[in-house]
């Protein structure tokens, strides 16, 4: 009945034994709660949108449902283990294309401890968080003609500059990636994809804008998913392109001030998909000195 | 011919022997240059912003006007040193009230040394730049009757709740505080000084405009300058509030990327000024434990 989620590109994975989260078929993806406060923090941020009126309507569409915690058996062998019940936001594509964009030059909020605060500020200089304001943390390109994948390393993708930011941007939306090479991405699909009314440049923007006023939480370390179908494109449907908001172990409340911290790393990235949209990577030549995994 | 200048809010102030900036009767601010990179950074940047063709000419006049270096003889006595020569931004004020906010959570440029960086994490962390994205560095208010000062202390000032900056910004723009009381802040300036198609508010949303897409420059450690004239507003003048940017020894290039962490704190600076316009300050105790000084 349960199953390893295929397309999850960051974060713990169910698999060797690891403890991580599960799917069904019923379109329900089960997040293990995670033993120490990360865990209760989670549902308490869950709980709290739920019920929360500040939150508007267009802005809820941007999380994934909450559906109650569970207790089932862990994806470890541990036997039952308490889960977080969400939609499974990838459940009515076949074969989706996804990224994780950890979003924010702070990964930590300041009332951490100093041991978290120490490890995370470490992370944050070491990746690409503090010089762009966010990090890719995963991603995994479907292609359309024979559903070959790309899925770049993490380690790869954790310090890329803005130049290979821009490049991998392109190729997320390109049709030319099916080998490992430096041809000169075409970002064939950017218009329908970052682009277009429902693309997912809008759906940033939309967020933006609720950033902008909200003043009821702070993100840390919370993600971007960006997720879109190639084959959908390709017979001509629409790429079905969606922005969720993932993992709130780290959420606080606002103390009556912006979420300024997500909001300038949002902002930048908004501004790296504005360009790509409007001029397509040209350099073609990682910078960051780490060759390229393929899986 | 050179003067002490009068209405420093922040800073170091040319006063009992300290090497500090001075001005003429014709509307020049001399700063010192600072011996390490600091002041040639600061020039670079003047030099660079003056000849700069992407620097659209609506931002232009937010930062003072430079005027070459000078050699002049210093404000400690030590004889001839090199000062930067700038447009004395509150010489066409007879009284201003000002008020100089340090924006952005992070202060240091990831390229700074481990030891820079240390001590700027901690000042950002005591202070309210890290939870507001901004600290307030310093303010002075000249009351319209009797020229009468409020200009609260350093410490006073440094780590500011979210209630007492608001607070603060309303007493900025309020007739009744004459008195260090807890008086109700009655914002009677607010609509005329924060607001309207000239005030503080609209000059912030055209720079957070230009904030959102330059990638030439990353300001660290830069401040925002508020400025008004009581008096004008009393004689049913207009309150000349402008805005400007001021120090620019931190200034990096900015490698392709937004300035996120600069927009994160306007932006947060934004929604304050914006509320206190919505509504002023309820809350007239201060909550931070630090009596406030009057000079």
């Amino acid at each position: 009945m349960f199953k390893v989620p295929e397309h999850q590109v960051a974060g713990h994975q169910a698999k060797n034994g690891v403890l991580g989260p599960l799917i069904d078929d019923s379109g329900n993806f089960y997040k293990p709660l995670q033993n120490d406060e990360r865990g209760s923090k989670e549902v308490a941020f869950y709980t709290s949108l739920s019920s929360d009126p500040r939150v508007p309507d267009n802005i809820r569409r941007y999380f994934p449902i909450f559906r109650g915690t569970k207790v089932i058996n862990a994806s470890d062998g541990s036997g039952l283990h308490p889960h977080l019940v969400l939609e499974d936001v990838v459940s009515n594509y076949s074969n989706p294309s996804v990224m994780d964009i950890k979003i924010g030059s702070r990964t930590w909020d300041p009332h951490a401890s100093e041991a978290y605060i120490e490890k995370c500020l470490k992370k944050d200089r070491e990746s690409s968080s503090l010089p762009l304001g966010f990090r890719i943390s995963g991603l995994k390109l479907v292609t359309s003609k024979d559903a070959s994948i790309w899925q770049p390393s993490k380690k790869f993708l954790q310090n890329l500059a803005a130049n290979d930011t821009k490049l991998v941007l392109s190729r997320f939306v390109s049709s030319n990636v099916a080998s490992n090479d430096t041809t000169h991405p075409d970002c064939s699909f950017g218009s329908k994809v970052f682009g277009g009314p429902s693309g997912i440049l809008e759906q940033l923007l939309e967020l933006k804008k609720w950033f902008e006023v909200q003043t009821i939480y702070h993100f840390y370390s919370c993600s971007v998913l960006m997720v879109y179908e190639r084959e959908s494109l390709m017979n001509g449907s629409s790429s079905g392109a969606v922005v969720k908001l993932v993992d709130f172990a780290h959420v606080v409340d606002a103390e009556g001030v912006i979420d300024h911290n997500f909001l300038g790393g949002l902002c930048s990235l908004i501004k790296f998909i504005s360009d790509v949209l409007e001029a397509p990577a040209e350099n073609c030549i990682y910078n960051n000195n780490c060759s390229e995994d393929e899986h």
